[in-house]
């Protein structure tokens, strides 16, 4: 039994408030990437004391999209619909298909480029070592989608890096084996980057890599 | 009419992605402070592609926390019992009655002192100029406090701005009436600050406020 004098009430039970509400809120919001325990705080208090009916959106907003939003039959990412809009619109040239491996990436593109055919999302890259294989990122879907014959090229637009340069090479020798032509995004130095600090990986990469101007 | 040839289906009616939940969900997370368009993607995307009942969880304490987050009917910090822990805790002193502007100032005060006392949250500073007069502070609160005896000390912790200045010096009238001593916390040269970087009126109000050694 400790002493009868040790009073540590508020600030180790509940550090910041004494409702216990408010701490499992901070907590909560804690989940969110980039969010540590003073920003969740300050967005607590934010959203208690200035504005009750944004968190309350927010709340409902958030409840419906976990349960609601699923993925795309045909393109494997985020929609509620069973076709997203890009593999629903038919002005989109679904004979040209990019391969990426999130959501993420499918909205960096359509920001940046003017690419208007399909999608296929990965949703990852192999990782033998972390149980993700060809079947955890729905390579079947895309196999019958190659297999059905339609598609003139395939983009891979996957992160070069180790796990990434190995999934697009085993998605090009599956393109290969129904005779898909398979391009990749360019590797090489970024716009604006300085050559003197550009990685020599990406450098000997771009390098080997040269085209005529 | 537009010619038909136009077509900017996604990347400016939904820019993210092709269903409308996500979009909304993402414009949704911008209440919240410090995040802009593009943490809110990022939040958005790793909610539903990594962890959705953490979302779900916020998503309920975040409901929850909007709806049923009151005020402490004594000192005015957020709860969502009648009386805050602190002014329902009676080992906490509550003849000292130290005057904060929001709740995060109670945590940040519990979190840094060994103070023991009671609290009183304004809620914010005066601003006759916004529409915020005493009413809004509730101070006929903290006037009835102080009316009814029992406070031997009221402690002022309010930002030395001009409007929290003028703030302290309203209260500190209003105890000075009802014969209750008031005191402010140090204003001065923080610790671990270098002299020559502190402000010229945070230096004069150092040097003004000296103390013997």
């Amino acid at each position: 039994m400790p002493p009868p004098d040790v009073v540590l009430p508020e600030c180790v039970t509940s550090a910041v408030s004494e409702s216990s509400l408010l701490p499992e809120l901070i907590d909560a919001l804690r989940c969110l990437p980039g969010v540590g325990p003073k920003s969740a705080q300050r967005m607590a208090f934010y959203l208690l004391e200035r504005d009750r009916d944004a968190g309350r959106h927010l709340a409902s907003m958030m409840a419906a999209a976990m349960d609601r939003i699923g993925r795309c039959q045909s393109c494997r990412t985020l929609t509620e619909a069973q076709l997203c809009g890009i593999c629903a619109n038919p002005k989109r040239d679904q004979s040209l298909v990019c391969v990426v491996e999130g959501p993420s990436d499918v909205a960096a593109i359509e920001q940046a480029t003017e690419f208007s055919g399909g999608y296929f999302v990965l949703g990852g890259r192999l990782s033998p070592l972390d149980g993700i294989g060809p079947e955890e990122l729905e390579l079947g879907l895309l196999q019958q989608r190659l297999a059905a014959g339609g598609v003139r090229e395939l983009i891979l637009a996957i992160s070069p890096t180790i796990e990434g340069s190995a999934t697009s090479h085993y998605i090009a020798e599956m393109a290969a084996a129904v005779k898909v032509p398979v391009t990749r995004i360019a590797h090489g130095v970024p716009l604006g980057g300085e050559l003197e600090y550009v990685d020599g990986g990406t450098l000997a990469h771009a390098f080997c890599g040269r085209q005529p101007v």
